[in-house]
């Protein structure tokens, strides 16, 4: 039988519904790969009583608990008191751990105030886990049934500690097969439609089919069981990534999740060694901010909107946005030098970006050496959420582009 | 003492990750607007004996339950089979929700599957609650002590029920005074600074204070009872903000949230309509992307690093990036022609950069009319995280300048 695992999210910001559990959710997916069964998440603010009770009942019940949060600096961080009550382990002040806190914040350039001191308090027979992204140690340990790792809850740290430290520990206690994964990433189709584009294909009974949408991709999920052959696996990948088309911008196995529209356009420039200039409007820099990884990028700009460029490039406003699009894109390539410009333009009324149910039009071109191309691109929701599809779409419409040409 | 509100989400998509729980944080939120204490978020799968088990916990802790999701017509939809075994009240035929359902696809053109009929069977004594905004009828009912009330897990159709079927039926039950909740937002300080600075101050016993640090801002929280004077509330808010100094950048009362530190800057601005231009380096157009509220900013650029600035402006580069940050800074309000330029200067290597473990240091510099102003900010953590602080340490820095000198 699996061993029974249990998620623990301490956090009155999160019983209170001030912030969302992203972490319950990307443990699960973890544990589950792994080959474990996730029977439960819970969550609970920050009352001791709360804690113990909750404690004690997980010890009952569960084989292995992971529990996030409440391992902070302030009075509000109450976990490892509530722990050295539920299974009368008294704290202890761990000195390696009050050192590592104190390089922390001396290499910040920080001095660590005393409340930090409280963070290297650690129950009685605890094991510490180095917390190497943050200030915060961790903690494991054993009741008679459960095995408890205990980690921040502040996501980057969460997620470094549990990959690092929890991992190994946990598949030593545990003889768990881990099922393996396989992530599709797109843009430009939503969940139903990326649903009804592969009830088409004739699925294994044994794989597992999963969508998330994320900010700034959608995910299709095939989870494959332990036993399944590693070349079927690659082949019904490719099966369901062509299934879907040009929209596909990644494939990633269980180790390399990390590749976003710009680490691939990086990849895509770097091979033929060449550059990109930006100019964007409504998206206000953010195509440029999400293009961190892109080294070709040199420079970008962001003008308010296009009768501004027009003045600036002394180009003659014209109505028609896709013609103008390529003129701008074209006059702004030979200005920046580049081998690619990228320029999207909006013609959106202040009322359309502000009202959430008004969706906008975008007029993306690209220029390049020989040809410019152009693209109609459209953005929904709150502004907020505008300015990324405006931005991302632009992106996508410049990865499809490189694909194609490239 | 306030009821005490237990929330229960059901899926088995839930629990293993797949999806994240967003309908918990969402009624939480809610039910604390409510005057409600919410103590615990529960998650389970499909497993009916871990329903049932559920729900007979929270029967025996809670006051309140609002449970969502498993009133599907499919087989993993398990939640009324659980609530009849739980409390011992047999599923019967409910032919009104049963019609209600038959009128709902008949509507849309559609034949009601066979499947939807178990849908309109409810546990016996419950209290039908209609859908009017899909197919699966809710209901309530009470055990010895808790009040359950059970709805769809379609974020649309639970929100729907919630306003309009349980709002008034909890408010019918429980007497319950909202509590009064103040944000105060600064930038600048970590959580733990916050609470030293805060410790020299007497806090009313009543008062609850709390601490959230969420991307762009850290927020204070003071939680205030029903029956703390108004008058009160917001001199002892004042208070606290006097004490946390010129890192406050917003004091937000129970309804509006919504100010960043870009709506900020865009008030102080419009006030006395002055215009801003940026010229930002390392955070790669993030400081613009920030500023989407600032109306002033009708222009902004990305160069990657310095000695390519200097190169096109035709200015001399420096060792003193400090120096260097105030020619630029002119020069670049000069060509912006705009009233203020705010520039951000980084001579962080490819390493400090991508080493998390490494701070990199900003060279942040405000061309104004009479003079211009330079400061040193820090940024650490991942590459994602530097850009994230550097431009929210720029946008800062302007900020308290303009609250200074305006």
């Amino acid at each position: 039988m699996n061993p029974k695992v249990e998620i623990f999210s301490q956090g009155e910001e999160l019983v209170t519904g001030q912030i969302i559990d992203t972490n319950a959710a990307w443990l699960s997916d973890q544990l589950i790969q792994m080959g474990f069964t996730v029977s439960r998440h819970t969550t609970v603010g920050d009352k001791l009583e709360d804690l113990v009770a909750l404690l004690q009942e997980i010890a009952d019940r569960a084989d292995c608990c992971i529990c996030t949060g409440g391992l902070g600096p302030t009075v509000d961080d109450l976990t490892a008191e509530a722990v050295a009550i539920a299974f009368d382990l008294p704290l202890e002040f761990d000195a390696i751990a009050y050192q590592q806190m104190a390089d922390y914040f001396k290499q910040r350039g920080r001095s660590m105030p005393e409340s930090n001191r409280k963070q290297a308090m650690l129950p009685k027979t605890s094991v510490r886990l180095d917390n190497e992204w943050g200030t915060a140690p961790g903690f494991a340990l054993r009741t008679s049934r459960c095995h408890f790792a205990f980690v921040p809850g502040v996501p980057y740290e969460m997620k470094q500690m549990f990959k690092n430290k929890i991992t190994p520990l946990v598949l030593s206690q545990f003889s768990a097969r881990p099922w393996k994964l396989m992530t599709i990433k797109t843009l430009g189709m939503g969940e139903s439609e990326l649903q009804n584009c592969l009830e088409k294909l004739a699925f294994p009974e044994s794989v597992q089919l999963g969508f998330r949408t994320g900010k700034d991709e959608i995910q299709t999920k095939l989870l494959f069981p332990p036993e399944f052959p590693e070349t079927e696996l690659q082949d019904f990948t490719s099966k369901v990534a062509k299934q879907l088309g040009d929209s596909v911008f990644s494939i990633a196995g269980q180790d390399d999740h990390s590749d976003d529209i710009a680490t691939v356009i990086n990849k895509l420039l770097q091979q033929k060694q060449l550059s990109l200039s930006i100019l964007e409007t409504f998206s206000h820099g953010l195509m440029a901010a999400k293009c961190r990884s892109v080294e070709a990028l040199n420079e970008a700009r962001f003008v308010a909107n296009f009768e501004r460029i027009c003045e600036q490039m002394a180009i003659e406003v014209q109505n028609d946005l896709s013609a103008l699009s390529i003129n701008i894109a074209e006059n702004f390539r030979k200005k920046a030098g580049t081998d690619f410009a990228l320029v999207q333009l909006s013609d959106a009324t202040k009322n359309d970006v502000a009202d959430p149910k008004q969706s906008i039009q975008l007029y993306n071109a690209i220029a390049g050496h020989k040809e410019t191309t152009t693209c109609l691109t459209r953005a929904s929701g709150t502004y907020k959420r505008k300015q990324n599809q405006a931005a991302l779409s632009g992106l996508d419409f410049f990865r499809r582009y490189l694909q194609k040409t490239l």
